[in-house]
């Protein structure tokens, strides 16, 4: 499952400010957002929230706070129904994958989606975010615990203080 | 200096999906953001960033990933110097402390923060957000590990999907 990822661009651990993953974290983590990816793409919300655990809180992209998985995943079949299903998303990057403490990561991730349309009737045009994951292990695999999906807002990122050239 | 925050409403930790939090952990995260809120309110980047691990990420609001805590210092520098000097932020909640492994914690924070101009002179009204923090253990502190934080869009609230009245 995890064969179609080895595409995907990695940034380079070593750089400054970064802690290596270990490369059985890394794989683990490439299987964890792959299963998310395939279950995002074919709208299967049982195989999307078997990924989380029981008191996994999420934060959405426009702020809302859901606490626990039946409440996330409630949200999401919710929204799913309205606006996601049949939404492509894709993944640009798996950006950073840093330890903090008893196994667990946080990774983030950058994706793409295709556009969608909202319920009032207004087209979203395609767009891209970075989402923050707190991964814990659980047998010999990742479960999420935290997640938080903040859209990136394209004409803002040249204004980056991290941009080589930007940075004083 | 936590004693301010003991004002601060706390959502029930016990509700479900919740995973209890032990009084020491919330003191901690009390005290951390406590600190947070003293720093950024005097303006003072020093303090702020004794409260980081060396190898802590930040996603910010329009969704730049800042990687390490020179970098996640630097930008937040600029933009201090640039529009945040003198914008007072308040903290309106904690609304949830998880336990993750190893002594980590996830914390999600809702705060205020006063109109502030942008550089080019737009004038961004008084908002909210809510800060997503990944925290662990470093002596008898919480120290910050992960930051992503999400402009909450007011008028999206009322469609929140977790909502009483709203949830099918």
């Amino acid at each position: 499952m995890a064969s179609s990822l080895m595409a995907i661009p990695m940034m380079p651990l070593a750089a400054k400010g970064a802690t290596m993953a270990s490369d059985e974290a890394t794989r683990k983590v490439q299987d964890l957002l792959d299963r998310w990816l395939a279950a995002w793409n074919a709208s299967d919300m049982d195989a999307m929230f078997a990924l989380f655990r029981a008191d996994a809180h999420w934060v959405n992209i426009v702020g809302m706070h859901w606490k626990g998985r039946a409440e996330v995943e409630h949200a999401h079949r919710v929204y799913f129904d309205l606006m996601f299903k049949g939404v492509h998303q894709s993944l640009e990057a798996i950006e950073s994958i840093v330890p903090v403490a008893g196994g667990a990561v946080t990774v983030v991730a950058r994706w793409s989606l295709g556009a969608f349309k909202t319920p009032d009737g207004h087209l979203n045009p395609p767009s891209r975010d970075r989402m923050s994951l707190v991964l814990v292990p659980e047998g010999d695999r990742f479960v999420i615990v935290h997640g938080a999906n903040i859209a990136i807002v394209e004409e803002a990122q040249r204004f980056d203080p991290a941009l080589k050239g930007v940075r004083s």
